[in-house]
């Protein structure tokens, strides 16, 4: 019988089960990943982090005295990097006494990722570049409603559709794009609606995972693409997504992701056999 | 900043969080239980079930030395009885040696139950009378399948149509039922398809929430309706959930349902300010 300390928390209701594993010595493996974020059998979260030395991750070439951040979906499946979950990660190594703040560099599969912990508790997450696309694909929600939706690639790909009344969508199905071969491996789709200068707010419907309460990809898409749509250029985006608030950063093709990271739970899971 | 003590586990997968609260003190507010059955902001949970021993609980005349289960729906209301949840209940007292077997009363709103420990682990709880209707009512889901359902109370009121193919159903958006006025209250729906001898699978829509993974009174309702409808008379009913397998022993009009019971993850919680 395995027991593990574990943390629960979130980031604007994107939620994780966080594990602290040093040595890298916990190995959990595809089934634990499912169990420990099943939401009735195990503890439920959207992802697993768990944070391992990076010295002791063979995988990685840079300073060896960061947290590695190992992030998996809640299927099992390995994934390189997260907007929300590492700001949820940085909350957690500081609560830990494992990193001391503001600034908390974090290695992550999509290498280092930089994290500054502001005055008011919120992080910022240096997310890299974003790159909106020509075009357009047509997206057509369950409800037989169409969109056009300007794709944008923030590391992983999204469509972004621009439009109004997004309460009402039905996002219970996932929803179907033309040309369908737009995107090979699927995309994370997200339906926004303008709120006033530079604020939007969105809903997302994550491939493989259906609709989420915040996606920190999904954040970012959505800011560069209403810049380029609506206009408002570079600075601070507003971003109300159904699980919060966040503000997206942009500055050329740069982007930054701020916004708050709390931990609910610390407890010790005790893994079923397999 | 209030900080819990809490377990996590589930029967069936009918899952929740645990608080132990033996002089009554904890006082949990709607919003608090809602909060620690959000699934994304909080622990998560199918309901609550705090633990108070009976002489602290004032509505309760019965034997002062047993422990009070009071159960809460995760919308944060007092519900009566769970029988799923009596299972994880028992289990956690024994688990913390609050409580020795085999044999284990549990005051309820409903009453006294009994609940005896088998020797493989699993639980057995008495779940009181079950009484099936005359007549059917008429049962349509979101897809348009259409279905003659059985009335049936175990203390609170079920609908179980007898098919086949349940696994197709959708059960995304709530069923309908006709006449509308036979249920003003609302009713839990099940869709049960026969196995075996005495042995049914079935899927449930709860009342208030949605396709759940299991329902303990659903499952005495669709072995008391089955009985009534196939056959088989008195005597074990094997019944395959979503989230696992129960057995309800049927004895004219009386009924226990024997099942598993799991605590996954004990720990400390912080609740947010209110």
């Amino acid at each position: 019988m395995r027991r593990w300390r574990f943390s629960k928390g979130h980031g604007t209701q994107n939620d994780f089960v966080v594990l602290l594993d040093r040595d890298n010595t916990l190995q959990p493996t595809v089934e634990d990943v499912r169990w420990l974020c099943d939401r009735r059998a195990g503890i439920g979260g959207d992802g697993l982090l768990r944070a391992v030395l990076a010295r002791h991750v063979p995988e990685w070439d840079g300073d060896p005295s960061v947290w590695f951040m190992d992030y998996r979906n809640a299927d099992g499946s390995v994934a390189q990097m997260c907007g929300n979950g590492v700001r949820v990660f940085v909350r957690y190594l500081l609560d830990e006494g494992l990193a001391t703040g503001p600034e908390v560099p974090v290695a992550t599969r999509a290498g280092l990722r930089p994290a500054t912990v502001l005055p008011d508790g919120r992080i910022r997450v240096g997310m890299g570049q974003v790159a909106v696309g020509a075009g357009s694909v047509r997206v057509t929600t369950a409800d037989g409603a169409a969109f056009d939706a300007t794709p944008a690639d923030v590391g992983n790909p999204h469509a972004v559709a621009l439009t109004t009344g997004i309460e009402a969508l039905d996002l219970t199905h996932a929803p179907r794009w033309e040309p369908a071969d737009a995107f090979p491996e699927g995309v994370n789709l997200e339906f926004v609606e303008p709120r006033g200068e530079r604020h939007v707010a969105m809903r997302v419907f994550e491939r493989g995972v259906g609709e989420t309460r915040s996606c920190g990809t999904g954040t970012v898409a959505v800011a560069a693409a209403a810049r380029e749509r609506l206009g408002g250029g570079d600075g601070v985006w507003t971003v109300d997504v159904p699980g919060g608030r966040v503000e997206v950063e942009l500055s050329g093709d740069e982007a930054t992701l701020t916004g708050p990271a709390v931990l609910v739970a610390h407890g010790e899971v005790t893994l079923p056999g397999h």
